[in-house]
C-alpha cells in the first residue's frame, strides 16, 4: 500500500521506451504499475519494482500520473477514452503525460478529452532511444498548462534528463517532435545513401566515417546510425518501421497544411523501400543494405564472434 | 628576388577560398603570386604580400607548387594544359595542388596530364569555407603519391588545420569530398524545409533553433545555417550555386555509376528551385526563403540597423 503522499504513476506502452521510463520512476521512488498487450513485457516490469496490471484501467487505477508510451495517437485515444476508458481509473485532477510521435491536431483534441473527464494533459513526446530511456535521461519535448507541468514534474524528473518547455498549449510540444523527426529521418536515409555510395566509389568506409564526422557533412545521425552498418549489425536498436510511421505523419501535416516537404518524401519513400525489401523490424541503417542490394555493393557483414 | 631554398606558390583562382590560402601562405614566408580573370581580387593578394600575376603562367612561373582553387575541373585543366598551358611554366617536379570539388575520373586525368608533363599531382579538395581559409585552417581531403604530399607539404601546412591523407591514388580525394558534399547538400536543404515547416506550424524559430541543436535532429549545417535564417540574413557565406554545382556532379557520377541516389537528387532539385527563383547567388539558406516564397509563410526578416 502507497504511504501518504507517494506518486502513483501508470504506464501504458512497455516497449523498450516505455518499459524504461516504468524502472527509472520506479528507481526513484515513485509506485509503478505498467501494462502492455505483450504479457512478457510486463511481466519484466514486475521483476524490477513495479506492479504487473491486468489491464490499462488497472494500471492506471488511482494514479496521480498516466504515461501513455504507445505506437499513436489512435491507439493512446482507444486505450485512454475508448474501450475499458482507462482515464476514467485515474486519480480525479491526475495528469496524462502522453509521448507516442502525433499530428499537433491530435494531440489538441485528446488534451480536450483529457480535460472533458476533469484531468490535466501534457503534451510530451520524447526523444533519445532506449538506452536513455533505461537511463532515465530522456529528453522531453513538453507543452501544456502551467497546472499540468507542475503535476508531471515528479515523472518528468524521474525519466527525462532535459525537459523543454515550450508554451502553454497541447500541440506544440508534438509540432517539435515533427520537426526534430522530419531532420532525423531525413539525415538517417542520406548517411545511408552516402556510405552505400562511398561503398561503390571503392573507398574505405572507416575512412569515411572519421573524415565526415569531422567535416561539414557531419549529423547526429551519421555519427550515431553508421557504425551499425560498419559492423554489419542490423539488430534493432531503433527500427525502420518507426521511420515509416513518423515521417508518415509529418507527409500527412504536410498535405493538410498545404506544405511541400519534398526532401522528408523521398525520404519516406526510402524507408518504405527498406521496408517492403523485409527490413521493416529491422534497424532504420537498413537503407544502405536496401540501396547496397539494389546496386550489388558489398557493405561490412557481421563478424561471427558476434 | 626569392632566397635560395624559399618555397614558390602560384595561386590560380582568387576567389575568398584562393585568395585566403594565398594570403595564409604569404603570411608563412612562401613567396606568392597570384592570378585570377578579376583583376580587383589579384590586386588585392597584392596588397597582403603576394605578387600579383599578369596570367596564370605568369603566377606559376617556376613555382615549386601550384595551388589550384577554380570552380571545376573543366576550368583546372583549361588553365594547366589548355591554352597558355601554365603547367610548363613550372619548376621541373613541382606539384599541383587541386582543390575545386571534381570527379574522380577527372582528377584522375588530370594527375595523368601533370605527369606527362614531369609535374606531381595533389587531388587535394578542400572544406571549412571563406573563415577557415582565411585563417589558414582549412580541411584538405587528399590523395597522391607520397612525392606529391612531400612536395606539398610546405603549402599544406600553411593553409590547413588537418589534411586528411587517403591513399596514394589520385581521384580518392575527390571521391571524398563527394561523399561530403552530397551530405552537406542534403543537410542544408533538409535544415531548411524543417525550418520553413516550423514556421507554417507556428513555432518559435529561435526556440526550434535550441531544441533541434540539442536533439538527434542536428546536424553540423542545421547548426550553421539556420542562424542566417534566423537572422534574415541571406549575404552568401557559401552561395546556392556551389551547391547546384556540387550536388550536380555527384548527380552525374550517380548516373555514370548506375547508382541512385534519391535524396542527394531531391536537394539537389530545391537548390535548382532556389537557383531558378533568382537567388542563385544568394547564401544557400536561401532554400528556406524559396519554400517561404511558395507557401506565403514568414520568415524572419533582416533587422534595419545592420
Amino acid at each position: 500500500m502507497a504511504s501518504a503522499g507517494r506518486i502513483r504513476a501508470g504506464v501504458i506502452g512497455l516497449g523498450s521506451m516505455g518499459l524504461g521510463m516504468a524502472r527509472s520512476m520506479a528507481g526513484r521512488g515513485i509506485e509503478v504499475a505498467g501494462f502492455d498487450l505483450n504479457a512478457a513485457a510486463t511481466a519484466e516490469l514486475a521483476a524490477s519494482g513495479g506492479r504487473a496490471a491486468a489491464s490499462a484501467a488497472d494500471a492506471l487505477r488511482d494514479a496521480d500520473a498516466a504515461l501513455i508510451v504507445v505506437v499513436n495517437a489512435a491507439q493512446a485515444e482507444s486505450v485512454l477514452f475508448g474501450t475499458g476508458a482507462a482515464a476514467r481509473a485515474m486519480k480525479p485532477g491526475g495528469v496524462i503525460v502522453a509521448s507516442p510521435t502525433m499530428a499537433p491536431d491530435d494531440a489538441r483534441r485528446l488534451a480536450g478529452e483529457a480535460e472533458a473527464a476533469g484531468l490535466f494533459y501534457l503534451d510530451a513526446p520524447i526523444s533519445g532511444g532506449a538506452a536513455k530511456a533505461a537511463e532515465g535521461e530522456l529528453t522531453v519535448m513538453a507543452s501544456g498548462s502551467p497546472e499540468a507541468f507542475a503535476r508531471a514534474r515528479p515523472v518528468l524528473d524521474a525519466v527525462a534528463a532535459k525537459v523543454y518547455e515550450l508554451g502553454d498549449s497541447p500541440g506544440v510540444g508534438a509540432s517539435f517532435k515533427m520537426v526534430n523527426q522530419l531532420l532525423a529521418g531525413v539525415h538517417i536515409a542520406a548517411a545511408c545513401e552516402a556510405i552505400a555510395f562511398a561503398a561503390k566509389l571503392g573507398l574505405d568506409l572507416t575512412k569515411v566515417y572519421e573524415v565526415i564526422t569531422g567535416s561539414a557533412g557531419n549529423s547526429w545521425m551519421f555519427e550515431n546510425r553508421v557504425p551499425h552498418i560498419l559492423d554489419g549489425d542490423y539488430g534493432p536498436r531503433s527500427a525502420v518501421a518507426i521511420f515509416t510511421k513518423d515521417l508518415g505523419i509529418v507527409s500527412d501535416i504536410g498535405r493538410r497544411e498545404k506544405f511541400p516537404l519534398p526532401v522528408a518524401a523521398t525520404a519516406l519513400q526510402m524507408f518504405l523501400m527498406t521496408a517492403a525489401a523485409g527490413m521493416e523490424r529491422d534497424d532504420d541503417a537498413s537503407v544502405a543494405r536496401m540501396l547496397a542490394g539494389l546496386t550489388g555493393v558489398r557493405l561490412p557483414e557481421k563478424s561471427h564472434e558476434d
